[in-house]
């Protein structure tokens, strides 16, 4: 090896950078993809900062807004073993960026060190006189009062004064915070990556969705959007917030399936929504029979005097009749016979429907044209999304989609209908999707539920995928509710409902519990509303929709449920009966749920709390209030029994009320 | 929103590339750091890999050594839920790349497709002729009888041959693997960042240490290297690998230290080796005492011919007297009074040592010194180096020399002796400390020995931090040591050399069970050899040396005991014992290992083994052969008895022999 000498020796980087930043949290794949949040809430970051040696060192947070250059700084905090923490809150929706920046803290390391030194030390005077050079140094970064206050202390500690009075000035508090503010940062450490925060308004968070096709408003009649203002004042009194409609174009005739996806359509049948595109025109367009534009504005205007968003379906797939098939014949697939390819899953054919090429050579002017089929319904005040089948498509065209409707419109949100493989369904979440829908229908033993709801709440992936739950869909009508009767609807709704702050229901089949299948085995609606017009009488006597307007009006008293990390599932001694708690974060608001799985029998059982968890002292009596049912227990300790009938209700949504000293604490005491 | 056009649709990436790749492992700090192997180890690499749709892919893992631009390509095989795998082995010592590379595989997607097609689909001509054109053109790459035989296939698929033998040809396996080799890639994701692989030689995975004084090579006089050649084939016969030496330099005379660390040293005191530095040079020089330069190439010479490698000590520190303190004052901090500024942890001070400054302005010529050091002892032919208290020098500086002598010098080897915090210990290792000092010393109990090795076998880690345990040091002479006689060596030295594949230990203190204390609650040595010369009389009859020997000898061979990531521990119902296994691959080397923790008393238990797992059949007796007394045991089952008494034995380290069908089967039954 050769000799190296002072004069050759550059080196491309700062060596004395010495603190080291790692493991930094959240981030997601190294900070490829942002994390999400909703106006109002926290950010919590930790990292593991250290520098070699036995220095202080000091690491704060950095954030900003994406579109300002300025950035905040908060302080960390340590929590042992070499790892730090600090908390920010967000409060506009759009992008943010967050980081981590570290310095080692030579006057903290030298105050640190003068506490470890005896009073015999006979280095004292010495010591005293590095920490006037390390305030002098600061000070001139300093003017008036404060400068005058560290330039005294200066003088005293490389004066005569007693150790004593030195000791004092040393660790004094507005030193040291004086030292903090002003000490040039030297070496400073910065994390090499600048992570993304998207942050969303709060309907992200907490919504309620009523799902309904359009041509059903008015029976056995094709409605139009005139006849369903009726459906919007209906779904606003059982306080849903967003209504979400099935595609509402044009649809084609050629290959137009018929009721039950039979595959000849006589003239009357409506064909499927989802066959998207006719002579009427497009993705861009209105199905005649529904309106016009203007009705639809004027409905969506309706919608919002109720308190209700509307929701539109993004299909992108087209008919054969579809304008783009002869305008754009470069974004279809052809077969050897030259005839456009139609969708297949073989066996499965789907001749009413064309798949967009996404390999074609012409793939910009497609996502171009697919991406400004969402800003066309922006413009008609449309600000919710739901994507069909999202997964059919690729990752990258999403990714940039999303992102770039999002940097014009960050109000806007979309929800993935993926229900396919789980990466899948997570990399959709990670790359935009505002939510997701859910594997929670096929979630219903108290196994599988607690499995799934803990990793959606618990794991890293909450910072990202955020779950939307349906108890069903037009296209799944679970066996649970087909074999479970009228009970089978609650127990899935209340738990739609508590289990997650995001759901939604696909009506008014789901409130008149409809649940016949097409055939055995099958999770498809029988006459499904997919195929054909459907006449709802939504005032039976036993339709669920007081249960459903209590249920979600407990939802919007209650802030507990309209958030889903705080989550957590107790100990109850019978299979079938499921228990958990939803808190804000200040033990407020405590919410606590059983239900009884079993639609057929009573079941009951030992509910066990962990009452120190939710502040509540193990030797006091608490108050259980159903909010179901409005009655009330009084509970004592960790163990307590419960009883539930499916036939009266198979559920408690308790909220605990904490510091009962006596029976006559209560105001229905009186 | 306005409309954008197609003319206006510049996109500034490839949307077709729809393969996704993620969640790559083994990947340390997203690639930031290297994993490790030695030569001969395979690397398992496994990702998520997936695309939107239901299309077939193929994910290939690319390697290469660093200096070579050809990449070797290896398929991966699903392991189900996206997740995919494969293996490579390495065969040279110094860096590698790799990194793994996916497309849609659409031959593979239409055969797919079509195995699911029945013979009744009207399109099956239309679909033979699709496949015609994927092997057309993926033919056009070929020539000679491979181009003839795709051709063949094509004009079969689109003439006039039945089903039956179109579909044969179609899923033909030569075609389908022509098809592999020659259809053009389109589209390819490539994953985003190129990983790195340090490969080194076998010694960094499996190595026994023997450290030694050399002063003390020949009782109380200051022995020289020539004095020291009896020791080093003592060394030799006992099974040691390498023998490791504290500094060899000459030692300040400024603050000396004398013996037990006295602050007063008489002129015949040695001075402690880790204060380098006098008139007679400093860390490129040899201290008078022990020799020349040539003395010291005679002893590695002397010590290569009894298969021994020599390791010197990195101690970065000067002595008051070391050259450097006159010719670069500036890599030194200063006092106040312009002093220079010893060692100091308040309230201990270290007047005998002067650290570097790494924060000085002329870090880069102290950077290249320092290296440099390292370059003048591997040219002695030095290729360990164990380095001192790394923890206290900016970890950017260990990682800039240790990869710029391992480009040059891809054969040396660095050991890190931080006993300090878990995250700074990791991020040490992880910059390229070949191995790592370990917490075995103070772990000493069934629970703390199982979760620590656990830790150190089963996670990431793994790939980077190789353990180095040692059960004394001349720094650490734990209290398991001070107070359990002569079992508690024989007891730690087994644990030493069965849970880790490299160890050492600090001789002849060790072998002699000086177990003297300076001072109680201490784990300093009395007399220690670090400030004085100790006469060891390496013939006293209760010396561990044939322990020792016969143990080396084991570890030489039992391949299983040469590395460490088989290691697993059993249940035995005793917590006194321990019991754990260690095995080849291909479990044709089974080791397992039983040790009574307690060294005062006799413990007896049954251990449980997971026969399975072993590759024994539960029916079928086993044979036990204890290769420390050479007894051997029949074992039946999965619970087997034990008992050790340390006065005797206090281990078994068993080798499992398989498929004993009677006694007669033993070698030794005649």
């Amino acid at each position: 090896m050769s000799k190296t000498h002072t004069s050759e020796s550059k080196i491309a980087f700062e060596g004395r950078a010495r603190v080291v930043i790692e493991e930094v949290a959240p981030e997601i794949d190294n900070g490829r993809f942002p994390i999400k949040r909703v106006v109002g809430e926290s950010v919590v970051v930790e990292a593991d900062v250290f520098v070699d040696g036995h220095e202080k060192i000091t690491p704060v947070v950095l954030y900003r807004r994406e579109l300002n250059k300025e950035w905040t700084e908060v302080p960390m905090a340590a929590l042992g073993n070499d790892r730090w923490r600090a908390t920010f809150r967000v409060t506009e929706i759009g992008r943010y960026r967050y980081t981590i920046m570290a310095w080692v803290n030579h006057f903290q390391s030298w105050q640190f060190d003068l506490t470890h030194r005896p009073d015999t030390d006979p280095d004292l005077t010495m010591v005293y006189k590095s920490g006037a050079e390390l305030i002098k140094k600061a000070s001139v970064n300093v003017t008036g009062r404060e400068a005058e206050k560290l330039n005294s202390a200066a003088r005293t500690l490389n004066g005569s004064a007693s150790l004593d009075e030195k000791r004092r000035v040393a660790l004094d508090d507005e030193i040291t915070d004086l030292m903090e503010r002003y000490t040039s940062r030297q070496q400073v450490t910065r994390y090499d990556k600048e992570l993304t925060l998207v942050v969303d308004r709060e309907r992200a968070r907490f919504s309620s969705w009523y799902e309904f096709f359009p041509h059903s408003c008015q029976g056995n009649q094709h409605a139009g959007f005139r006849d369903c203002e009726a459906r919007l004042r209906y779904a606003a009194s059982m306080g849903f917030d967003v209504v979400y409609l099935p595609p509402i174009h044009p649809i084609g005739r050629a290959y137009r399936k018929g009721p039950n996806n039979t595959l000849t359509a006589g003239p009357e049948d409506t064909g499927s929504p989802w066959a998207i595109g006719a002579k009427a025109g497009g993705h861009k367009s209105i199905h005649p029979a529904l309106g016009t534009i203007d009705d639809f504005r004027r409905f969506v205007g309706k919608a919002k005097e109720q308190g209700l968003e509307v929701a539109l379906d993004v299909a992108y797939q087209s008919s054969p009749d579809h304008p783009y098939v002869k305008e754009h014949p470069e974004w279809f697939r052809r077969r050897p016979d030259g005839s456009v390819q139609y969708a297949e899953n073989p066996p499965k054919k789907y001749q009413d429907i064309y798949p967009f090429d996404f390999e074609t050579e012409s793939w910009e002017s497609l996502w171009h044209e697919l991406k400004d089929i969402v800003g066309f319904w922006i413009g008609q005040g449309i600000r919710i999304f739901r994507v069909d089948n999202p997964h059919t498509k690729p990752f990258a065209f999403w990714e940039w989609l999303i992102n770039d409707i999002k940097r014009q419109h960050p109000d806007v949100l979309f929800l993935a209908e993926a229900f396919t493989r789980p990466k899948v369904m997570h990399r959709l979440a990670k790359l935009g999707f505002t939510f997701s829908y859910t594997y929670f229908t096929w979630r219903n033993t108290k196994h599988e539920l607690t499995e799934y709801f803990t990793e959606l709440t618990k794991s890293e992936s909450r910072e990202y995928f955020r779950p939307h739950v349906w108890p069903n869909t037009p296209d799944i009508l679970n066996e649970y509710l087909q074999f479970g009767g009228r009970p089978a609807f609650l127990v899935r709704h209340t738990l739609a409902t508590t289990l997650a702050a995001s759901y939604g229901i696909y009506g008014p089949a789901f409130e008149l519990a409809e649940n016949r299948a097409s055939k055995p085995g099958s999770e498809e609606y029988l006459d499904s509303e997919k195929y054909q017009l459907r006449h709802w009488d939504t005032n039976r006597p036993d339709s669920l929709k007081d249960h459903i307007t209590r249920v979600n009006r407990i939802r919007r008293e209650n802030p507990a449920l309209q958030s889903d990390w705080s989550l957590r599932f107790h100990d109850i001694d019978n299979e079938k009966l499921i228990c958990y708690s939803k808190t804000t974060d200040d033990l407020g608001d405590i919410i606590l749920v059983v239900v009884n799985l079993d639609p057929h029998h009573r079941q009951s059982g030992w509910v066990d709390l962990p009452l120190e968890m939710l502040g509540v002292h193990a030797e006091q009596p608490y108050q259980m209030h159903d909010l179901l049912s409005d009655a009330r227990y009084i509970w004592n300790g960790t163990r307590n029994y419960v009883e539930l009938d499916p036939q009266l209700s198979p559920a408690h949504i308790f909220r605990l009320r904490r510091r009962v000293r006596s029976e006559q604490d209560f105001d229905y005491y009186m």
